[in-house]
């Protein structure tokens, strides 16, 4: 047996979670059988089952994985040089959901994702987490001087704009891209200090 | 054998899917097998296949009957002699979904079907129908003379207390009540003529 690098471990457990996503979102979670799965993947039970030991494994990876990826946003956003305003962030965050969503279905995972949280205290703990972490970094760039919201507070402002991801989430996923058709004007009203350019859709 | 009467037809339907609900809740749809469901009912096989013939039936019923719950609350809103701001209807569709889901479970049923809606054409149809009649219900108020709402067009306001709702169900599904916390300081920044009595928390 040769020896498993690290390396190839990552790449195996991502080839692993890109076949689920796929499966999950063409059938939804509990259609897909661990057969269905195996043959999307290419690989055999014990291939996989060294990575993953039940379809419930599998859906709270992938949940994790999205949330890194929106919280590793958030992070990197506040932490740049020139960290840019609420609007800049709420444009950032929804164009990387929408390619997301193009690449692998990311919003219709989300809606999966979030059904299950309601019968699964790990998922639901991670996606208030999350929830809270848009909230602050949203109310955070309201706040900063300079960057007025329509007379709204920061706070308020941060609850708004946390609300037009999950409704865009929600209805990106059921209604697809015409999901941004009020967008700008949305973000305009809460940030209007800004021209429009760079909106998804 | 009896003849079956129109009324006692309707209560055997409201209590198939009453039944249905709950065990949706509790277990998923697809976790949920019709054996289950029957138990759960109290009735054989053939009393309930002669409503519903498969469980995706049953769950397009549900759906269809929250929506329609829905839509002829923001009717009879609108039919009233004195019908009211955008924010006394926010405050109604909230209280409402509120205390639906005390009873049954509403926003975490909401969130299985918009999960399964990514999946199913009619679904996704019916609530594609009822966002946008979310969003002209709003649009409509947040445009009567004398409900100013904070400098924003009646279209943008309207898409703004959309998300408010649809952020309230996932949050409301998944964190429960707590997620109540930013709702008068979004409503009040969105419709700032009108106090603050009566919101759901």
């Amino acid at each position: 047996m040769p020896r498993v690098t690290e390396q190839h471990r990552e790449a195996r457990r991502a080839q692993i979670l890109d076949a689920a996503r796929r499966c999950f979102v063409r059938r939804g979670f509990h259609e897909t059988s661990m057969q269905q799965l195996l043959a999307e993947a290419g690989l055999s039970s014990g291939a996989v089952y060294g990575y993953f030991s039940s379809k419930d494994e599998l859906i709270v990876a992938i949940a994790e994985d999205n949330i890194s990826q929106i919280s590793a946003l958030l992070r990197s956003f506040a932490d740049r040089e020139a960290p840019g305003t609420a609007r800049d962030l709420l444009i950032e965050v929804l164009g990387f959901i929408r390619s997301m969503h193009a690449e692998n279905g990311f919003a219709a995972i989300a809606l999966l994702v979030w059904s299950e949280a309601t019968r699964n205290a790990e998922l639901a703990t991670r996606l208030t987490e999350l929830m809270r972490e848009y909230h602050d970094s949203f109310t955070r760039l309201a706040g900063t001087a300079g960057q007025p919201s329509s007379g709204l507070s920061p706070e308020t402002a941060g609850a708004l704009l946390t609300s037009i991801v999950v409704g865009y989430i929600a209805r990106l996923a059921i209604v697809g891209d015409d999901a941004t058709e009020d967008l700008s004007g949305m973000i305009a009203a809460l940030i209007p200090d800004a021209d429009r350019s760079g909106l998804p859709g």
